[in-house]
């Protein structure tokens, strides 16, 4: 059994964390994760804050692993959020799209690890000037918001690895033990994996979301709405409509009419496949079944050290 | 030292592919490439015929060793080029850019090996159908034109690997050994390098462009004229004018209009950096020197091992 730099850095068994995404990972996927040893993350950006606490509380009664919480710092009500995660000693928080040097400082006075997460080598080396202990790099071909650079994982990560000394956790692309040895190769510590958790049992997803996700094929999110955040979503009548007012010429305040409010919670947790916004990662299409959180860390990990026995007697 | 169906296939020593590119790769580079122990490939989708016959004649005075030929399958002239491949007796053809049952049966008559660019596991399990010895697997993040799906290597490798019998390559956003490395673990057999390879003292790009491409940054590629044919170009001032051209909302005719003829070779071969179009991989971010193709080969190579050594014993 190996240890790594994130293994210890977080007290986890497995190298394999679960991505906080909205409206999909609540208090049941993060402990179940994190009883499996890897390290579940709740997502904070679609809860208020009393939702929040109640998912600290229940995720704490859950399980007495290591869990964390994802943070998008721009979010409105995020000084309400960190004062959550302090009081509820939360030992780990994955905070993403926002500025990393106004928060950080915080949470390592009270002992609480950070990771924040980057879409180039650039902002991760603010990131590590910043003080986190490790970053999350996050290829395009990831579900959800996206960077505007587009880089994807197999690009992003080696160059990530090379600008920055604290261990890289790599994500967007990874839902087998096979991207997993892969990312290893490229030089990341542990991989983050959002969309596979998305249809495990224990998500918040709708039903209807999940079946929605194994059910889907090749070719079939675009990362889009660049003009807003870049976000990649997954086909359904939603997406042909922002297609079509691409084709029409729809200007930012267009596009932000169209979205609207509340379409990914309509989507994703109410479980309108038709006019919510579905947010997947294009490895969806190698998704195939809803399978409980432990049983896809064992198969993803089985995975893992299979490849790594494959080809570990190949030189050249 | 391994060997693998793909080296098996060409006869090769390393299963390290240079990708056929327009104005970057004629007889010196692939005759280099060949003689370093990998599969050199001259690109004649920018070469008329009488060009054509010239780098074979050359290429076959340089190496004794296997070489290939790229050809884009919707080239104007392609039963000439076609004719030349078999006259010359070229052992290797890569196609692309089209059907490939249309022509692959008469390679193969003529004892050619016949290996097929593809996006998608579809077009994979097509191209098998159609009884091409391999098939190369090109993600988004490749340079110069590249599939509608947008689908990344780590994601496109896996599922490619699954859904056909014949050897898979993996091409689009490798440049080293580690990302060979990776490639290995996602279920590829060789790597089809093309950036790294315009970067090299054989390839026939210009000066000019091998510059611009060691001295460009991550984010600095864009997919676009996907209303044309997708094609990944490097951030120039043409490359702003198209940008400007889709915020103006341009039709397909304006761009196509805007792109007129010559521009691939303006930019790549004649060394107009500012009005040219300059076709690139996103991992040319990672690429710093112009070095010797037998260097290149080399280097990765030994990465490649290194990698494999460090993770090698890892297990969970």
């Amino acid at each position: 059994m190996n240890s790594n730099r994130i293994t210890q850095l977080f007290q986890i068994q497995y190298p394999v964390i679960q991505a906080g995404m909205i409206w999909c990972s609540g208090w049941e996927l993060a402990a179940a994760v994190s009883n499996a040893g890897g390290l579940g993350i709740i997502g904070s950006g679609s809860m208020y804050p009393d939702i929040l606490e109640q998912h600290l509380i229940k995720c704490k009664a859950a399980t007495d692993k290591p869990f964390a919480v994802n943070l998008p710092l721009i979010y409105p009500q995020v000084s309400d959020h960190i004062d959550l995660i302090i009081r509820h000693k939360v030992p780990i928080v994955f905070s993403s799209a926002g500025n990393p040097k106004t928060w950080t400082s915080k949470f390592k006075e009270h002992g609480i690890k950070v990771v924040h997460v980057v879409s180039s080598a650039k902002f991760a080396k603010k990131a590590e000037d910043a003080g986190v202990d490790a970053v999350v790099a996050e290829g395009f071909e990831a579900g959800g918001h996206n960077g505007r650079e587009e880089t994807t994982t197999m690009v992003l990560i080696p160059m990530v690895a090379d600008a920055v000394q604290i261990p890289v956790i790599a994500a967007g692309g990874i839902a087998s033990g096979r991207a997993m040895a892969a990312a290893f190769a490229l030089g990341a510590a542990a991989v983050q994996i959002g969309s596979r958790f998305v249809a495990s049992v224990e998500s918040s997803a709708h039903i209807n979301f999940k079946i929605k996700v194994i059910d889907s094929e090749e070719g079939q999110t675009l990362l889009t709405l660049k003009e807003l955040t870049p976000v990649r979503l997954l086909e359904n009548k939603f997406y042909h409509q922002v297609i079509e007012a691409y084709q029409q010429g729809s200007n930012k305040e267009q596009l932000a009419n169209l979205l609207g409010k509340g379409r990914a919670k309509k989507g994703m947790f109410e479980g309108d496949i038709d006019n919510g916004e579905l947010e997947i990662g294009q490895v969806a299409a190698a998704i195939r079944e809803i399978k409980p959180a432990a049983e896809i860390i064992q198969e993803i990990v089985a995975e893992f050290n299979h490849t790594i026995e494959q080809i570990r007697h190949i030189r050249y």
